[in-house]
């Protein structure tokens, strides 16, 4: 596909500097892009190699088009009109249409036409497709689940019963959604298994990452906003509610009952403890730990970077022993005030 | 599924409050359940929503008995009374016994009419099966292997060759036993494998939640002992044992040769370094971390919650200058000894 | 397969202490080894083992030499000899060349006759293997992947399109390839995709544990270098390159864009930010975070290990309050100097 540089600064409300004639067919690092491909400078870091970009045109702030050398798409968020220009210039693949022969269907599950389920796919009863769903080879989708329009699950995906997904989400290989939540009551005999017997809501553009895995509710739904964004080995427990375009980076983890807010975005490894409440707008800086809720938005840490380890294992002691050291520096406080008496 | 009120009370042991002929069909949240359901009160956070729900009964404690409107079932362990009901009314799904046309199962394995082997699953070499398993779709059986009598794998199950699972296990979607541990030896050339030669022997009565992944032995067995609860996305190294009754929330990791006791409980996200023991009844609050034996049951932790970032920023640079602080501390209380011997 | 004890040493270039014809079959440990097996003795925390061991022969230093009750090889480096042994006498399982019947493969993709296509893999178009190499059950290949010689995919392993992967790599099951990174622009109606058009690169002799993924490249490639060890649940984002020989335990993250050199090694959990670049030979012990870039060899760490929860709880108020610590530090060295100026 190839898109006039003079189109897409119409289509996505830039100005233009340079030959509006310019065919643009793919995308590519300032570095790296050859020519005929459009790349972006968002990330002053890379600020360095736009002098020497071979790239047909690159969108930038205004600030910095003075020293692009070659033609220019100027935008107030760059990386956000790369985001759409690039969806335009690689858009999914299109579906093959129909259910391929080594495909299972149960019996009472009516695929529409417009949908593609791969080789090797098993899907159960009592199964509903919107339009142009894509199940990809050797998912399986239990018996009385719901995938909305347009929905493409990539590969190896296990989806249980009672999960509805909505429209336009995209799950990677080796999802899993509506396994059974950790729930077990303490007898004399050992642990006996809670019965898992609510469902699993998604609403509608979410993706999961590669392996990631939701519960379902123990009772009522473990519900997953509309928009939300979940990376690689994200573990969202039972009844968890996350809210409308939160994005969640890869290797967190979510606890039983947590309610996290709109428009959270966690870094990578985070924890989240049962039963909180998180409000909207909340930032974790990666690998954060929440034991209690959060009640403002802002942004949150607990992070203590990595030292050298000879010099780090001075400090671990000195933490061990910080409650002696409180005791000391409150009695020499005292002995001060003492002595500052007596010399008064 | 209907059960008596009465029923319920005698099967279970509990006192009745209220109407004995209440026909039970289900389970369901205090705040949501609706008539013809039972719910409970274990968690006094939900307290509130006892005087108002519309649940047909309720299991709660005597203490709480005065303050429920409708029936009620006395217990002194609600949540266990709780899932023991659940688990009546909401059995697990009957099997549709026998190999679906779409499995491959290898020559010299015999499976049992009670068991069913479900679409696309494939089947190795001289597996052994008990009564009534389930082998769900897609999942992966190598040779050599023996699954006890009524035992479920769900779905995209991997189990690797000479692993042994005991009878009524429960291992969810994504699931991987016998992958190799991580052994490798240093030469020259780099890293050299070590052959992982041996076996995993799991218990009666284990679940494993979504992508759990547990190594086989680099020479002997790893070993998931009778009644360990496994969450999601937990780690499990080559040599581990795992006592009996232990449950292990996700995102968990146990570092190889490790010894963790029973009846322990592990908050997600734990890590425990290689080459350690835990004795029995340790319980580590989330995302603990073990460097070293643990020799007496207990409550251990090494938690710190998140803050503010900016007044975290200050604790962190504190944290990092603690050494020299704890330097200064010194210094300042030999000096204010020598003032105190001049003053006195 | 039997090997008589004179050709491993031999071989491996060991002294040999004992009867040179003792044919060795198997390996065990100190403790558990029966007659005709081979043990080692690396770690010297077994060596109260060797007293009683009943193995054949045992691989040890030459300062351990005298105390070993069988024969022995002595080499410098017990456990790299017992590496190679242990290869010798458990090769890899032998190929069932061929496709097989269950399997599907897209036309236009050629499959050697050396090659072994297990039972409902799913293969794409365009899809290169080389000689002897092994795609498990229900692994998933799309288009235009490249697989080199011997190379083995174990069991519902996926792989995207654009994927190159080098010779004697070892997928293990649940494995996933080239996923999407995590790449979203944020807009006022939420975030836009940003299409990951990037491939992923795989070296050579490349191990990868249970259900780890690896992303594709935003616009370049992520990289996995030659001899690149990864245990299970490691998670590698978008454009992340691993240098030769870095070997990284289960359950590591390592963020989008960032550069580990040649050599490492990390310890579980361990945590990699975006953006930064880690030095060759970097040691980070387990559960490590690092924020920003390490530029010197050495061995890192940030743990703090667990405490008994009532003392941790004393702990974690004093960092808490680190701040103010501080601060009464301060005034007090002021307070302090003060009265010793009075007093001289």
């Amino acid at each position: 596909m190839a898109i006039q540089l003079a189109d897409l600064a119409v289509r996505y409300g830039c100005e233009l500097q340079g030959d509006p004639d310019i065919e643009i067919t793919g995308v590519g690092t300032l570095e790296a892009a050859g020519s005929d491909c459009i790349s972006f400078l968002a990330n002053k870091g890379y600020r360095k190699y736009l002098g020497t970009t071979r790239a047909s045109a690159v969108i930038l702030t205004e600030e910095l088009s003075a020293e692009c050398p070659v033609a220019c798409l100027i935008a107030d968020d760059p990386y956000l009109v790369y985001a759409r220009i690039a969806l335009e210039l690689h858009p999914l693949p299109e579906l093959k249409a129909g259910v391929h022969s080594s495909a299972v269907v149960a019996e009472g599950t009516v695929v529409p036409p417009s949908c593609e389920i791969a080789a090797g796919a098993v899907i159960g009863q009592k199964v509903e497709f919107g339009e142009g769903v894509f199940i990809g080879p050797n998912c399986v989708i239990a018996d009385d689940v719901a995938i909305g329009s347009e929905t493409r699950l990539v590969a190896n995906v296990s989806i249980y019963s009672n999960v509805r997904i909505g429209v336009r989400c995209f799950l990677h290989a080796g999802v899993v959604i509506g396994s059974d939540g950790f729930g077990n009551a303490k007898s004399a005999q050992g642990w006996v298994k809670v019965p898992q017997v609510g469902g699993v809501i998604v609403g509608d553009d979410v993706e999961m990452g590669a392996t990631t895995t939701i519960d379902r509710g123990a009772i009522g739904n473990t519900i997953i906003g509309n928009g939300v964004k979940l990376d690689n080995q994200v573990h969202i427990a039972h009844n968890v509610m996350v809210g409308d375009h939160t994005a969640i980076a890869g290797q967190c983890g979510v606890s039983g009952s947590s309610k996290i807010g709109a428009r959270c975005v966690f870094g990578g490894q985070v924890a989240i403890t049962g039963h909180v409440e998180i409000a909207d707008d909340v930032y974790l800086m990666g690998r954060s730990i929440v034991t209690k809720s959060i009640k403002q938005p802002g942004v949150y840490s607990n992070v203590i970077s990595v030292e050298e380890a000879g010099k780090w294992r001075r400090i671990a002691a000195r933490i061990k022993r910080l409650d002696y050291m409180g005791k000391r520096l409150k009695s020499l406080e005292k002995l001060v005030r003492i002595n500052k008496e007596r010399s008064d």
